[in-house]
């Protein structure tokens, strides 16, 4: 039921992605607006959490809510896998308070995926899923990156980064310092290879492969990469746009163009997962198109055939 | 003696600055590395704190330091600004223990200045001298920052967003909401206008005219700016460069994109204020160019004119 582009764009995205990947997709949520579910199941769900809502609240109160219904199906291993395009916080709060967590998870943590042109993308996490952390819940977070990375990108060691504002383990606040001590012991991570702390300006790079940090640090970043792609960008096309001769030129570039817009759109990632709780959950932006949802069942069904779950089970140590 | 370019082209930089805007301009280095000052003072200083140094033992152990001397000669009333383009740290630490705080500023605060194509800048503090913060600093940079916005942006009254993860009060770390408080009392800025949250994204936009964090936040918004610039702009080069063609309708394009260049090239803004201590105290890239200098010795003629270190005294509450 999520997505500002409503259900129609996400009943497209998951028919197709039904038929491009021949993984059986259930739609949930209210039979009456989904107008066109093809072949798909759609189970019915009458309540909606929207983005207005509370996130916690809302899953208490909307026991009947799309989110709550697939985050149950998930449970009771009815579906394999969880995919949500609606109120981020609210399909966390689903998926943790009916998945439960993964044993010996403190916190779970959503890993986003950032582009960097020509390389593989970086893991960023938390994003935004715990805004208060604490050095061992950042050293959970770079054991479920690792072996997050390894399925994701098909690294065998992942790097991992610790974000600070200098390379010297003496740089940064205390949560990082502290995290920084932790990460740098022998045998913090099983899977994965701690490369030091990383700046801001090696997040688009190949610095590291999963770059942690907590989650209120993560979804400033995040943002703030969103917002200066588009604003350099959007600067781009109206200087592009500004003459005749320009628009001419402009058109002959578009083709060498094409792959690097392709590579910098969110789309092409299938969303962040939610790491730590006890079944694959993805989640979609909120400006779902139909081909970020497709992307998104494509990764949710990887995840679960290489055993997300398993894997950070196996990667991190209790806390 | 700063920069990572060496000493002449600071030396060339201060050079042309006194020329263009007729302000005497004092050199504070090794008199042997300073090749040719032309009509410029020297004054010698034998020292020199790297950016390998640790700033605050820098500073305590390198006496006769450019950065310290020059700290010293607007403390004694013999400089009306200094200008640095070495280490931040000791730079700040520099101003900081020589020309000391202004009376009821709890912590000095950088101050920088992002691009918005378009429009003016968004001034950001703190982003980089405060990794630990509290709520009341918070409230204090929001002052400093709306009096700097008034005379460097030239706005009557600035708007003050603080940045967090959503836009209602309820969202952000302790921090923030604490500082959200604080700032949303009636009176809580005599210049300026708080306008409640911002996001990342909102940060190169018209949102608001001084964005307020914590110094560790702050440093890794302006580095991801930095990176995410630099990497979309590389990608940018990379296509129009391709093939022969691209090439071709690239340079056609070249005087639609200088502007846009201009914009984004931070040796426009000058460089960075250190607001709060009794003294102007600019901080300029330590990639700094001649340009990046001439800019950064008018903007600290410009604050001094402005009574900068008047208008913050008046402009803070005692915390």
């Amino acid at each position: 039921m999520g997505g500002d582009k409503g259900p129609s764009e996400i009943v497209a995205g998951a028919r197709e992605a039904a038929a491009r990947f021949g993984v059986p997709v259930v739609l949930v949520g209210r039979p009456e607006d989904i107008d066109d579910p093809g072949d798909l199941e759609v189970w019915a769900a009458t309540e909606v959490i929207d983005m207005a809502d509370d996130a916690m609240q809302g899953v208490r109160r909307k026991k009947d809510a799309s989110m709550v219904r697939a985050a149950e199906a998930v449970r009771d291993g009815r579906a394999s896998a969880m995919v949500s395009a609606g109120n981020t916080g609210a399909a966390m709060a689903s998926a943790l308070l009916r998945m439960g967590r993964i044993s010996g998870v403190a916190r779970p943590a959503i890993a986003t995926m950032l582009p960097v042109p020509g390389s593989t993308p970086t893991v960023l996490l938390d994003s935004g899923a715990n805004a208060e952390c604490t050095p061992p819940w950042l050293l959970q977070f770079a054991q479920m990156g690792a072996a997050y990375a390894v399925l994701r990108l098909g690294k065998d060691v992942p790097t991992v980064g610790l974000l600070s504002i200098g390379e010297e383990k003496s740089k940064g606040n205390e949560l990082v310092k502290g995290a920084h001590a932790l990460l740098a012991e022998a045998g913090a991570l099983s899977t994965g290879r701690f490369v030091g702390n990383v700046e801001g300006r090696d997040v688009l790079t190949d610095a590291a492969d999963v770059v942690v940090t907590d989650g209120f640090t993560g979804n400033v970043v995040l943002k703030t990469l969103e917002g200066s792609v588009r604003v350099v960008v959007d600067a781009l096309l109206l200087a592009m746009t500004s003459t005749e001769e320009a628009r001419a030129a402009a058109k002959v570039l578009l083709p060498a163009l094409l792959p690097l817009q392709a590579e910098l759109d969110p789309d092409s990632y299938g969303g962040a997962a939610l790491l730590g709780v006890d079944g694959v959950c993805i989640i979609s932006h909120g400006s779902s198109s139909a081909r970020a949802i497709v992307n998104a069942v494509g990764l949710a069904a990887e995840m679960v055939a290489g055993d997300l779950v398993g894997s950070i089970r196996r990667a991190v140590t209790p806390g």
